[in-house]
């Protein structure tokens, strides 16, 4: 039977999702550790996206192959009990055997947070970015990040699988307000470390050293050039990964997946 | 010349603040180790409050004598530039010689953060104790909590230190609202795990296994064998040390310091 899970990660410590040759830890292989632990059977696990080593994830969707005769609660349950603190499934659901997180996905959130202060924060870190300032110009980051909304070659933040096309849809890409600055942005697909370049693009903004305009010229070029610097990824997280079969909008509450951000 | 800073830290990882023969890491051990560093001297580091292993401050005062020829700034950033990345020092100041940061206090201001769910959240790890349940009663829960206001004997929820009076004079005692249960607490001093023995207790409340009218009652009857359980430490945090020589209020913008919560 196929099931289809959402997850939760910490990110620090593992080298991103994918399992890899030669390197552990991965968030894919401790999964199928532990589905193998509770089974006796060799599961793979497919994801919806490979976030990169220290990106986190609330709403990381994956699905998997498994012969199971209890229900997906107690799925859910063996799987909490014997997985890492840092992994967590919060749901877990039959689904039909097409499933495919990644190729199924219409929409994809992620969330960037940081802080700006002279002195680093240790209970932010790992979590969100330092950006050593006393404040960043809000209104100006706001104003610039409205020019990523829409269809655009994104070549400029990041790039494709090869061969492939660089023009992604976002849908949603907005400053959040309270005691950090907090970025979310949904697209259809992102490129390889986009939303990363955006963030240290638009920080820039923040500290008066791009305008908005400039910003909205940077993404135009489509030259990867005229980016400096990649932010990190602890302030990074999948929040949601949207698919055709359920409602979206609330993106805590809606099934999810995601890729390369 | 002698300094009082304030220093935030995240305790997970650490065997509390105070110094341990033969058991490292502690804060103060790594305190001390980072201004011999930078100054080639041998300093002894006193702080407000004794915070118990895996527990969190943004507001520990500490205090110590250094030779220093630069500023008071100068030597913040030095610190930071040495400490590890879990421990900062959020502002340096020089203060006359007789301030001790324990016995100078009026209150101390404690915060606990928990958080109600079925499945644990990953990134609340070491930060928030998670309490398996959908949610609690919140309203019975601040409730209860009134009845810890002003002078009482806390026998009930900690020891005090040999032959001392376990008598404590609470000024504030709250709920927060969020995306989490958060506990505001601050007194003029604290038993032995009295903030976690409270938090535990009152958890009961929440989950209706105990009325406030009962809350009221074992705190009444000074009798620690009514309780039965110790919250985690990682939920809690030393948020504020207050002197009289300072505003209180703004817990954050105030200097501060602790003791056993």
């Amino acid at each position: 039977m196929r099931f289809r899970a959402i997850t939760a990660y910490d990110g620090a410590g593992y080298y991103g999702f994918q399992r890899q040759a030669n390197v552990a830890p991965t968030i894919q292989a401790e999964i199928e550790a532990a589905l193998a632990r509770i089974s006796g059977q060799a599961v793979r696990v497919t994801g919806a996206g490979r976030t990169d080593a220290g990106v986190h994830a609330t709403g990381q969707v994956i699905a998997f192959d498994l012969d199971w005769r209890h229900s997906a609660e107690d799925l859910r349950n063996a799987l909490n009990a014997t997985l890492p603190e840092s992994i967590a499934v919060r749901e877990v659901s039959p689904t039909g055997g097409t499933f495919h997180p990644r190729y199924d996905a219409i929409s994809r959130t992620y969330v960037y947070r940081l802080y700006a202060a002279q002195v680093r924060d240790p209970l932010r870190r790992n979590r969100a970015w330092h950006v050593k300032a006393d404040k960043l110009d809000l209104e100006a980051m706001q104003v610039a990040a409205r020019a990523l909304l829409g269809e655009h070659d994104f070549s400029t933040f990041g790039s494709p699988p090869q061969g492939e096309n660089p023009v992604r849809n976002v849908f949603e890409a907005r400053w959040g307000v309270g005691d950090e600055y907090c970025f979310t942005i949904t697209a259809n697909a992102f490129l390889y470390r986009m939303v990363r370049h955006i963030m240290s693009t638009l920080v820039r903004v923040g500290l008066a050293r791009m305008t908005p305009v400039q910003f909205r010229d940077i993404l135009a070029a489509r030259d990867p050039g005229l980016v400096r610097a990649l932010a990190p990824p602890y302030g990074l997280t999948l929040v949601a990964v949207n698919y055709a079969d359920e409602p979206s909008g609330d993106a805590e509450a809606v099934m999810q997946q995601a890729d390369q951000g």
